[in-house]
């Protein structure tokens, strides 16, 4: 069954120029990258990151693959190759492991991405996957995101909230948004926004020692954070700001690369100024008449207890 | 607690040569390595390879990295970076997720491995452990499983079988080893035993579509098959045969290439001519007599249902 598994695996993926071994050796060989690497890795779990049995197993394919991808578009990177991890329950495991498969496949064609390598398990316990992601870029030292420098611009991709109605498992990692970007405009610091705008946002304060303002009323809300807000008993606009799993990217640049940026942008994504970056540690809201609401990081949190 | 792990990992570890960006960003940045990478990754799982209450964390940890490393001792490579992913129990993971990290820094720290990035989260389902390896090497299409040649020498590292009592948890990978091999000799196919070393050594001979003649009064025999064999109703033989975990390395190379390798050989590690590829596919055990007796491949199999 397993090399049959492999042997189907090797069948379903093409030849790819950096790839001079793929699946079926000890490891990978990868050739012809550009001089800085870019590496991410991200585990989701059944019952955290998505539930099986009410989401199709493609669907987590999708996720597990566009995650990582989002992280390499935050870098200002293009991937190169995945490796991809599974601990997949026994009862039904072959057809589970081919359909998240499945769900892989079309995201990593769409992006030039090789699936080089992984390792594929059964066991007792819920499906896990892991993936890790091998890019590169041009420059070593660039969209961190510790350089974000007072007077920048924050511009955001797409919109905010609500994701946990169908955007976390669907959504589409910024790569085009990103390289976009990349190749015309001088980004400081640039993050994902996995756990929450106001969250990430803060963590590239935080490492740049720096503070922001940010315009609540410019604050791009997705209709799913209005669906939201309808039942939750907390403003669309909360939402927007501490949803988890948006995968956009916020990047702040030098006010004037943001408004050439914002001038000569031509993709169906939006791009949004949303706030800049000030001296000041700390967040604010500025609202129309001028007044700044101070605004605390919220998203989701990783948490474990510590015994 | 989640920003105060980090900060502890951050804390433990050092500054690396190739690790321009480490732990802290969406991605890591790798730079100034050679133009082959060798790249793998080793999902574990609690249940399945470790067994968590029964042996320390630290041992799982020693565990997770070591598997990785020997993949890349499989490849002819040197080990660059570790991006490690966990899935904790929420119960007491904060102790048990340091207490893995404990188990990897001294590994990581002897082959000069940096820590780069990784993935921890929390959860209500048992321990998961992936580490995907970065190594490099100095070219590429060596130490493949493709490659044994008829006539070839088949060397062996260390000795085999009864790893379940005690070697599988504490191994050391054969890095030093591969790169005694590597750098003096021309290696034709290698791999790792990590599901048996008949198994893993058909894997070879499949690939590379020759067979094998095996001298089993050569075969070394640990002395912990010894101890499983006066339980199991199998002989020792049986048991170095078809166990897996020894993590031992397989390396096949030119008659003479191989003589002088089992010449000059100086490590600790005993080194071992175990049998010759020859052209009819298929293996054959060769006793004092000349006896040819097929052997099948036995070993560990990753079996999940088909439906």
């Amino acid at each position: 069954m397993e090399l049959e598994f492999i042997n189907w695996l090797r069948e379903r993926i093409g030849p790819h120029p950096s790839v001079v071994q793929g699946i079926g050796d000890d490891a990978a060989e990868l050739t012809g990258l550009q001089p800085c690497l870019v590496v991410t890795t991200d585990m989701l779990m059944d019952g955290v990151d998505f539930q099986v049995g009410q989401v199709s197993p493609r669907r987590i394919g999708h996720k597990a693959l566009a995650v990582n991808l989002s992280d390499i578009a935050a870098m200002g990177a293009d991937p190169v190759a995945a490796f991809i991890s599974l601990s997949i329950p026994q009862q039904g495991g072959g057809l589970l492991c081919r359909e998240v498969y499945e769900g892989i496949f079309p995201l990593a064609s769409r992006y030039g991405v090789a699936i080089a390598g992984g390792d594929t398990n059964s066991w007792s316990g819920p499906l896990v996957v892991n993936i890790t992601i091998v890019g590169q870029k041009p420059q070593p030292g660039t969209w961190l995101r510790r350089s974000a420098k007072p007077g920048d611009w924050i511009l955001a991709t797409g919109e905010f909230g609500g994701s946990i109605l169908n955007k976390h498992l669907d959504f589409e990692p910024r790569l085009d948004e990103s390289r976009f970007l990349r190749n015309s405009f001088n980004i400081h610091a640039a993050i994902d926004v996995s756990d929450g705008l106001s969250l990430d946002l803060w963590r590239v304060l935080k490492e740049s020692r720096v503070g922001a303002t940010l315009y609540p009323e410019r604050i791009p809300i997705a209709k799913d954070a209005m669906v939201c807000a309808a039942t939750s008993g907390r403003s669309a606009l909360d939402h927007a700001l501490s949803d988890g799993e948006d995968f956009e990217l916020i990047v702040t640049l030098p006010a004037e690369d943001a408004q050439q940026a914002l001038r000569s942008w031509n993709l169906a994504t939006r791009l949004t100024h949303i706030g800049e970056v000030v001296t000041e540690p700390g967040m604010h809201l500025v609202d129309s008449s001028g007044q700044q609401i101070p605004l605390q990081p919220k998203g989701y949190q990783h948490l474990f207890s510590a015994t």
